[in-house]
């Protein structure tokens, strides 16, 4: 799958450091390298020990920050945050880090993930007078966190912390300190890392290596990470925990050059086809994958099974956000955008078409036929993950889980549905070992959701939409 | 080499079109197609039989055109540009198609190419009080023809033809009718297709793939084709022609999924990887190619040699135009941009790196120290060409012509310059005979001067830079 | 004084609308109408009795709104608001409307005037766990309404504008009511028109001319107006009331057109000028008045005396917010922007100039300046207000109020100061006879603090800057 | 008349400066105080001796500059440009100063005017192979000096200038001097002043007092003056010349605050007003004029009547050039923009209302009705010019000129279609005796051509529209 086209959309990447003169400047690389976790919005919070300043907007990170907005944001330790949203007139809003101003103090505070019961907290805190800003799941905890009972902050979070349940990577930021927290199930990847004498946290490792940083180690499902002028100090807001990560951050979320939990992206993939090779071979010329996040485990497949690795369709760079798309008479006589094929390449050939995943199954389809149309003889469809069936509730958008094309057809049906010549999908064992997390952990360690419906978390029935509820396979039910 | 960071510009792309409705906005997508030709600007002229209408713009494709522009260039015929051009204050006037509005008619004009004799021209059209509007070379032709003694446009153009030399891809719009012409040597690509009804010229065939357009043929060296609502008529205006298309083009300029004289592009560049595997083998763990050029002489590379092909750096997408580069201080701290390498896989690795040129040596110098950073234990580099010694005066920005490191250093003190444990480039004869054009034709019907110092025109001493004249290998000399 | 560079700055123009197809649109240009009260921010909110939408932004009402935004307003009632404002990084989240969105229903909120007791309430809120979205005292209307004890809105609201203190002129939005509310002195203006059967609320009766609508009356001190669908409603949320409009509405801010208080403004300036030639005549040849606003006193005064009124000096249009200042050196070597005096008209010649008022002084010697520059033999200053002596607490812009130079120096002192052959300020009791509103009221029924500190209501010692306790003179104290 | 609403346009102002550090900048400080005279576009070019460097764009001054701009304009010698023009889509390439850059030198030309036999001469230049750049008339000039056949620029130019008619006032500057050139008519106003030791030239002396300069003289009819390093020199390139300055810069164009052959303009139109009271007397109760350009003529009205003069309208500045205009239903419901009337000035009075020209009909008849709307009983307008009956060829946008209302209509058949009392124009003698030119010249050295179709140059029928034929009245010359 192609990152533009994306069918599956996670929300968010995050980013933090304390420590370093150029906390902003930092923060804007480490936010590059996020970038395709999130396109729609992004933001910066900066303090320097006295006053937190911020700079937020619509975009890429590109668009959003000019020279002097980062000038503008002078301080040692910083936060932020890249943003996928789906547009709306006041979402400016919601872009992160969120930033709340008090008479006496302001707390600054990105997430990935999401919160699986933010409604029915904010129900309640709405019916005691709180005002919110947002229409962001993400703004809860802030206010769990203001109205909290201790006098200390840390442990209004992390009481806060134990009142949200789901998915959650957070950093927050205050005048004097930087916090990492991240959920009991560790669903979203967060990583620590150091940089001279600074400290610093993100979303994927990646960053790290853009800027120069080391990894120290990963972020603890349940664990809070408080970082100030005296140092580092670890602590945990619940010890029952249950490593889940997302089985989609390995498949196609994270840049292949990140490692998460020790083990690289690209590496993972690679495996991950190597096993779909042992799993579903077939007779064929030429081996292609779907640029960028299925090259890697069409490699991997090639590799095992000794057909050729070609480039068979290239994707068009440059289509950028204000693209003007080809009216449906021009689409109709043939102008296509983003993926051409090689004509080259595949005329005449039985070609292997690799895949990470199929969503709605229309874009499979057009990729086929845009082989078919280029000249493919045959070709044959496997897809380095188990066919998904149920919608996701930790931070993938589910707007289109009524539209799963595995939740309501067979594999055979979704092979005639995309026009292939066959089709095969990984499956949920072979995932599981060829990723290779840790074995002796249920799942691997791994959630399993969207393949199996087996949640980490409780799902109330009012989180899903009327339609997803025949697809909620309930924890431990 | 990779895109955004090249050290060898070509200068342009061009597209036309005749017959079409919707005109303009096919040659809005053909120039996407072709816009890794050019960033810098981009325009189209059109006509509807009676006026031609105009629009360009420094940047993008995408930046250049909204909406309303397009739907403004209203006509049948239209032709396009991007173009690659050192910045400057008043490069707008630059950028093509160069219209030239007269009482009686218009002449637009864009050209892929370079004339080596335009100064001279120039000079001695500004003496008899002729105007230029533009520093443009290309703007000689529209003089020379305005000039022009003959009743007709076409012997006008002929002659003109004759009196310009160098490289020169062109495209003209009239009101009524489309011209393409190619220069004797046919030093740069120019292929003739089918949409329907339409004809379709353009620099490369993944234009045409992308419109949904069928490749007829190329455009010969010396030949000019105008088409109008009679339809097309083919004339040469010389027939002293050499065939000596541009070695780089199959190199590094052209998009892999173009074909270029029936040769497929991306299977050039393997076979050239396959060749190079031939010529230089190595002892080593994995092979890495530099994003996006070389990564298919990288999979021929490893395809030959059954060392496993892999993701050893990847490109940071989203670093558009605006992006703030760090400043030093921070890139010694080990901020980077554009390439990240995938320490996962390289880490503890001997590595060969496929690129496809060495020109300065700087990009590749910070690459091998990138990957030795990442945990490389050997960095091999490999060049899918010969090493670029003299000037290109056909195109390619020469700006920097007097900084090629080949024109001054031997291999070996390259290999010690850019830090590698080994340095083989392929050689001129294996090249020729991987991109596989036509051994009976002199060199194979390829241009070798800038590896060779053999140009295929007359090149006058005043048209190089005076340091470059000790490069400059004359014609038939 | 002119306009664009005020040296007294008030905060804001409000503007409402109910029952009429276009309201957004109206309310659009009623704005423009407002514009002088405030060129640094402006936005709309509007409700189709379903859903409330707003758009802002940063700027004059012409930047913030492009067609699209104004058609994307759809509904029947509207409030807008146009905003001076202190620039600051985070300055948009303090433009209004504020709106505030719950999980069951919206209330958007613009007001002119300021809270003297915000600062207080907000921090007995923030201590109960209230989060605030902006710096602006306006936002604390809405936490008090939402933590309101009664089941209806309209008593949460009553309850509420009993708790705030100072100057205010509310209109509020929700999804089927426009509401707009008085303080008790009614130091701000706001009106009460119809447009066929909609009804409109404005700060200045301007803004019904400009669109078409018929003035009806005066919001009364006190006075909370619920218009919906059943029509209009009135009430009082107090009775305790005394009315002390800003006598800075006639003298200064409001626009010549409009009418306050059945007074024209125009009418009440040229009065303010006919009083000063009663009470401060001088032999000259010219009257002049400070573009724009003084021109009304000047023709007075001119009237007055015989004297001839002429253009003595001319302002320069399109100097706009991007505007490229002089640098120091440019302007010391005499390059003016925004006031040209014209040499033909006073060269020579003894000159009265009219301005409404002196606040820093810097203004006013630079025009006497620069009349002498251009030939005037003598200059007479003569001011159509009172000295101001105190701060205002009520919406005028009080930052420089540390540098009135009528708080530090005699009449005398500041003729000296601004280099004017003689300088005369008009008398309290002058201005008020001029303005001419009930002579029956204490005061006229004007707020005369600006010029004697008694202000109309309680200011605590805490609202005042340090600076500027010694210019407080309490309220009946 | 207002500015923005102007029916009657005029092309451009023009400045240039030679011998200053900031040539630059003071040309972009008098730009401004030209800015009436243009607001389609601007431009600046400037030289270090060296090299000549220019900027333009479309828009206004404030628009077209930003700081590094004028930052990159390095120079001491230097000319600038605003134009208004009609917009299409290339206007860009008419924005002056035009720049021609040949491989020697570089002639950069901003011009004044209109030139009455341009396309006459570009015929017979196209046809001897000369392109032209843009479709404006100035660019003429240039091709001709490039085709002179003397060995001198200064000759070549002075032949040129004899070869063009019509209306000029030219600034050229090459990389070392500055040239000023006007028509033998001085049809536009051309001044010469000096700042410190630099030397400079403006259509207008307000741009003078603006930067500090000094007037010195005006340009003569027929002259060039050359400015370079070794000082000022002037010739005069013919002396069959007969001064007849545009009327309508007295009465309509300039800036009141500029001298126009030292002819303070404030100072002409209040005249005009003191002689229209005299020719035009009518009983009433408040005198007003048009905002901005007739406010002079009504102060003189009002003081040689006796009769008050009100601001009975005004107008609402910031309504800017993307103001969103109101659809035809809100217009009929009564929103106005531009201009309000004051009610309370005008309800129940009868009306003088001063206007300084009819061009149309329409914003006059606009006009009456608003004050008829404000409750005035009576309006009785009068005019400070004499009716305009005949196309303007020398410089005033005549694309309206076949709705000139006065060359079909009598004055009575004017009034009734304007809907006033009563209507009453100046004389013709009565203008030319008002504005207080030389008696001893024809028409007192006045153009007197729109009202009387009288030219001081000879009009080519080819260059009148058809329906123009009728109006013109050949020079009898």
């Amino acid at each position: 799958m192609f990152y533009e086209d994306r069918e599956l959309n996670e929300e968010c990447g995050v980013f933090g450091i304390w420590g370093h003169s150029h906390a902003a400047k930092l923060t804007y690389y480490g936010l590059h390298s996020l970038q395709h976790r999130g396109q729609e919005g992004a933001g910066i919070a900066v303090t320097d020990g006295k006053k937190v300043r911020d700079h937020k907007g619509l975009g890429l990170v590109n668009d959003v920050f000019a020279p002097k907005d980062l000038d503008e944001l002078v301080g040692y330790g910083a936060i932020g945050h890249v943003r996928y949203s789906t547009s709306g007139g006041n979402s400016l809003a919601n872009v992160q880090p969120l930033v709340f101003r008090s008479q006496t103090d302001t707390l600054s505070l990105a997430h990935n993930g999401n919160l699986t019961n933010a409604e029915e907290i904010k129900r309640d805190l709405e019916s005691k007078g709180s005002i919110f800003q947002s229409t962001s799941d993400t703004e809860v905890l802030a206010h769990l966190i203001k109205r909290g009972i201790s006098h200390t902050f840390k442990d209004n979070l992390k009481a806060a912390l134990n009142v949200v349940s789901g998915a959650f990577a957070f950093v927050l930021l205050t005048e004097n300190e930087l916090i990492a927290a991240l959920d009991p199930n560790g669903l979203r990847p967060l990583s620590l890392g150091r940089l001279g004498d600074a400290w610093v946290v993100a979303s994927e490792t990646c960053a790290f290596d853009l800027i120069g940083a080391t990894f120290i180690r990963n972020v603890k499902p349940g664990e809070v990470i408080v970082i100030n002028d005296e140092g580092l100090h670890s602590d945990m807001f619940t010890t029952e925990v249950e490593p889940a990560i997302c089985s989609m951050e390995y498949i196609y979320f994270s840049r292949p050059d990140s490692d998460i939990e020790g083990i690289n992206v690209h590496a993972a993939r690679k495996n991950l086809g190597i096993q779909l090779a042992k799993e579903a071979p077939v007779e064929a010329d030429v081996v292609t994958g779907v640029p960028d996040s299925s090259i890697s485990a069409a490699i991997g497949y090639a590799e095992a099974t000794g057909i050729p690795y070609e480039l068979g369709m290239i994707k068009n760079r440059y289509v950028g956000r204000t693209f003007i798309q080809p009216s449906q008479e021009l689409r109709e006589q043939g102008v296509k955008m983003k993926l051409s094929p090689v004509r080259g390449i595949v005329e005449g050939k039985r070609v292997v078409m690799i895949d990470d995943s199929i969503v709605r199954g229309t874009t499979s389809r057009r990729i086929v036929q845009m082989l078919r149309d280029a000249g493919a003889r045959e070709v044959h469809v496997r897809i380095s993950s188990p066919p998904i069936k149920h919608p996701c509730f930790y931070g993938i958008d589910t707007s289109s889980s009524s539209e799963l094309i595995a939740s309501k057809y067979s594999v055979d049906e979704i092979c005639e549905e995309i026009g292939a010549d066959s089709l095969v999908f990984l499956s949920p064992s072979g995932m599981q070992e060829a990723i290779g997390r840790n074995p002796a952990m249920k799942n691997c360690g791994q959630c399993m959701a969207c393949f199996t419906g087996e949640y980490p978390t409780h799902i109330s029935p009012e989180t899903a939409l009327p339609h997803e509820k025949d697809l909620l396979v309930s924890k431990g039910g």
